[in-house]
């Protein structure tokens, strides 16, 4: 398989500190912030510097190294390094109290700094290399996903995609968008449709800028636009990202996905979730049992601050939906393409591998 | 049947010029403005100043009285006159491709130019009278049209709409949105979801303004969002206008509408196009032969004034997209509502009445 390389590298542990893409200020900027300490990374997370939930993940382990670092410093004995390192840690996790991944990173950097036996240097040096591990990680869990996803990519195809599951989500390649990096590794005559994904745009303003960076032709466009490409026979395929997926197949994403799906499902056009195995929640059994975010009104009624409606109006505002497992075609992961029935074939893949049971959070 | 009394009169023709609302300014500004003249009215058509297939068609038969004044005063002979005026006609018609209705106005307006054997200034007065007969059927038709799809109004029914077809898109009281006003007045305790309507926005800057002018409860949702309240069961019933349906039922309206009428079938919600008879246009068999407006990418691209992706991007910005017939429950028109077989049911409802048949074009 040609490796596609990634211009983008949205976090990135470098020497002393975290250096990251500034997601607040695209498209009109592509600027990288240096995060040099603890608190500043909390800050960066729940402002939104950094988004995305495989980022936010790396993020915080990033954030604890950085406190590592600053306590070092502090002259203190080693159980109280210990002690006050964990404080912070648990402060770096409740920045964005909803993101799995947050909890799930700093968990594992906080089994480093308890079950080291290296002094408070070792310690440090324990944790920057887990955080480095875990950036490579995610990117090489990306690239299977990518690699996967790439073999049902039709030659020459344009494939759909909602919102951003990409290289900005994650550490730098993506899942739906990594299918895409991989997919135009190997045939350069592929082509994306981004949905621009009102409310909050991120098809438009992030989707579009990375693959523009990285050279992919991308066209924009609007949300209720789909069908209409999919009757002309203009996509080839649809493949998103995943905020939640149920044992039965059922996927939580962006609001908007559904539409597609349905959009999709009409036109006979194959239907692909990519995601990482940890994206899958198995404690839950449908779709049902995912609470729908309910999301500021703002959103809907104002773009770039001004009001686009009547003040008088009402809003309703969910920030994802469920795709049901009928509409899936496959669901891409790191260990293969889970196909229909997908209760059977999610509960195999759990099974085989059982350290994605529940190791996560 | 209780009258609806709506606040908005979009569009009259006043003495000597045509007064509208200028819609480019909504919703923060509720201005009119006055058309002194015929390039003015092509201009104004053609930069949406006035939108809405009806409101275009009564616009184009203001612009054939504006031109009609102009070469009045020139000192033509009265053969020049007509066969200058004929080219007027022809040049207002070619400011929007997609709105069957315009070209019917102008075919009208060309009618009583051809047809008369008055004088020069007396062919301007038979324009004017004509122009004011035609807004006057406007609000007649739409008022029709309105009382007979408020009988298939559930009891306290949430309405979907898509875009505008509204008082602001028709002289004054509106196709789908006339429907609303009807049944509203029937039973205050409907309400509507509005699309917001991306590329234009018209659902969010002309729907949600004139129904909350008029009282009635309006919620914004975003495009995307339309599947997921249908699945929730808030959704009874969708109600959209049409720019031009094709002998067989095909309908064209604004971009979006296709898709919120795949949802519809998905989920059993009656999907209802509300329209004139004038806007269907028999010399076409079927959708496919329905030309769908290119328009500027920066409507995609720019919201405000301010660009919202990568500038690298390519756009496709399709004006209209066309349903097809077997996902319309209804055609409500002001003889009634049209059912399936469509090629029947308005095959006979042309029949009834030769008027309707339009040999101009």
């Amino acid at each position: 398989m040609t490796e596609f390389k990634s211009k983008i590298k949205t976090i990135e542990w470098v020497d002393t500190y975290s250096r990251m893409v500034d997601q607040t200020l695209l498209p009109e900027e592509f600027k990288y912030v240096n995060i040099t300490g603890g608190k500043q990374m909390y800050d960066a997370i729940k402002t939104m510097i950094v988004r995305g939930a495989p980022a936010i993940g790396v993020a915080g382990a990033h954030g604890v190294v950085l406190y590592a670092q600053e306590l070092a410093k502090e002259n203190l004995s080693r159980d109280e390094f210990i002690k006050q390192l964990n404080e912070k840690a648990d402060f770096i996790a409740s920045s964005r109290p909803t993101a799995v991944n947050l909890m799930w990173a700093v968990a594992k950097q906080k089994e480093v700094i308890n079950n080291s036996s290296s002094g408070i240097a070792g310690i440090v040096e324990e944790l920057k290399q887990k955080a480095i591990q875990l950036e490579n990680e995610d990117i090489e869990i990306n690239k299977k996903i990518g690699d996967y996803g790439a073999e049902v990519v039709p030659e020459g195809a344009t494939i759909l995609t909602h919102c951003n599951a990409g290289a900005l989500a994650t550490v730098g390649y993506g899942t739906a968008l990594g299918v895409v990096r991989s997919a135009f590794a190997k045939d350069p005559t592929i082509q994306v449709f981004a949905d621009e994904t009102r409310p909050r745009q991120q098809g438009a303003r992030i989707t579009t800028l990375e693959l523009t960076m990285d050279g992919i032709p991308t066209t924009l466009i609007t949300d209720g636009m789909c069908s209409y490409f999919m009757k002309k026979g203009m996509i080839d395929m649809v493949v998103v990202g995943a905020d939640r997926i149920a044992a039965n197949g059922d996927t939580a994403n962006k609001i908007g996905t559904y539409t597609v799906a349905i959009a999709a499902k009409y036109h006979n056009v194959p239907f692909y979730v990519a995601a990482p195995l940890s994206t899958i929640d198995t404690s839950i059994k449908t779709g049902d049992e995912i609470v729908i975010e309910e999301r500021s009104h703002e959103e809907v009624t104002h773009i770039n601050g001004k009001i686009i409606c009547a003040p008088q109006v009402n809003v309703i505002n969910p920030g994802f939906d469920v795709t049901p497992h009928e509409l899936i075609t496959g669901i891409i992961t790191e260990k293969g393409i889970l196909r229909p029935d997908y209760k059977k074939s999610i509960a195999e893949v759990f099974n085989q591998d059982l350290s994605y049971r529940c190791k996560h959070y």
